[in-house]
């Protein structure tokens, strides 16, 4: 591999960019709100052009929503198991531009199905770069937590879960409107949303008790977003057994701090993996596999 | 009772009023769009001066959410248990408007917390009439699905479920939306959400999977609202142990349909009540308890 990369996690709302060196060293990086919801079709070519200006007239691999139908051009997505080599097969390549964009991952499962589109390439890399283990429960928080299971580094099982768009739409429209906007943070009402909604069948009562609590004044109105979200991290996070399960985290700030105090709360232990560096080493480990 | 009376059931986005007569029969009804979320404070007065052009020059008990911080005058909740003497001796007088609004109902059950307006009437009412015996479980599905337990014909017990709302925050807003246009009503696609959602603990990776599923064709596009809401509906009513349970369902139209579904497989059997019939009622009962 003798050039440098630019390696770009596209996703709906930011854009991350990162400029990656042979030996997989990241020697630049920027970021901005050019996400694809901001994208018209035909703004991907000189939305490429500013990235090379800033960081090296260099190919450009891809990954994220702008492979989506949504994005800039269909990647279809590659069935698990899936590992790098898979992703670099399929890879979809953009020559007139010199780009690559990297496919995501979709998992069937009986009557179960499931997509991905950018995690896979930070779990992969993760456990390439040695960060996790080949075999690994990751958690990736966020609008959509993604519960990922790798097996041998192949990506074998995935979940999604709405928590993180739930909470906002709650927050945004609706009865609870204006209940939501007090602090989230670890704490007692985050710790008592957690036991509520952990293991609860009954999601859709347990989020309106929300409103009554604080409207017979059984709940202080700034603890309800603590704890209605903890409610909801504890129902996500609580739906699976944490009993001696190792969760490898890739999250930052308040997520991180609130996904792991639910797993440890339920039982799990927490290995902290950085998202960022997650995602160039899974760019990097990918050229290998790509056509040349 | 010399006079008849205009029965007021004012909500957030209708109102309906019904002329009733001394003996409790109903000589006249309205309904319009004036409902909690569209008027101001001093629009109440004009409202009911309206009313009265309408149905007569009466005097008007009004129930719902006018008595919610966010209506007319704050009617302080009764609390469970509550039957229609309590709901006579605490409804609010507003003399000079010659309008009584009858307060909602709370409960309180250890951590938990719930609370009703409007609903009290019509379950209360439906028992009054021997629409309903003393002892039921009554279900009245809508935006906040309210599931109300009555014992010697006192409300005991409530719980609210954000069924409609979620469908609807899901189907106008993030990422399902677009996805949930489709036709609603009982079917095979109905049927299969139920089974999925009836006492599942993810409920935020069975929404998730809707998606999924429309993108990976594992279902086609026009079932996924029926299949989303039966997932929720699913959830509401699978909540509950339905065995041997026999429901009095407070619905009309799709709703009364959707909700037999998920009733009946799930167990239970639904005894249909009016709603309308069970409000008039419940105002009609009431009379006898207000102070003269």
């Amino acid at each position: 591999m003798a050039n440098a990369i630019i390696a770009v996690d596209w996703g709906t709302t930011n854009r991350r960019a990162y400029r990656v060196e042979a030996d997989g060293s990241v020697s630049d990086g920027m970021r901005d709100g050019a996400g694809v919801l901001a994208m018209a079709a035909d703004d991907y070519v000189p939305a490429l052009a500013t990235l090379r200006e800033r960081l090296g007239d260099l190919p450009v691999i891809a990954a994220g929503m702008i492979g989506s139908t949504r994005g800039w051009r269909e990647a279809p997505y590659v069935p698990a198991p899936a590992d790098l080599a898979a992703l670099g097969r399929t890879a979809l390549r953009i020559d007139d531009a010199r780009a690559i964009i990297v496919p995501g991952v979709s998992w069937v499962h009986g009557a179960c199905a499931d997509v991905m589109r950018g995690e896979e390439v930070q779990v992969l890399g993760a456990v390439a770069a040695g960060l996790a283990p080949a075999d690994a429960l990751f958690c990736q928080p966020g609008t959509h937590n993604k519960w990922i299971a790798t097996q041998d580094a192949r990506i074998v099982d995935v979940t999604t879960v709405m928590t993180g768009e739930l909470f906002a739409l709650l927050k945004a429209h609706g009865i609870l409107a204006g209940m939501l906007d007090g602090p989230v943070a670890d704490g007692t009402a985050f710790r008592e949303g957690i036991a509520r909604g952990a293991g609860a069948c009954d999601l859709g009562a347990a989020l309106f008790e929300v409103r009554a609590a604080v409207l017979l004044a059984r709940r202080a109105p700034e603890d309800a977003a603590a704890y209605a979200s903890g409610v909801l991290i504890g129902s996500d996070v609580g739906a699976r057994d944490m009993a001696g399960e190792t969760v490898h985290l890739l999250a930052d700030g308040t997520l991180a701090a609130l996904y792991t105090a639910a797993i440890e709360t339920l039982g799990g232990r927490v290995e902290p993996v950085d998202a960022t560096m997650a995602f160039i080493a899974g760019i990097h480990h990918l050229r290998a596999h790509l056509a040349a």
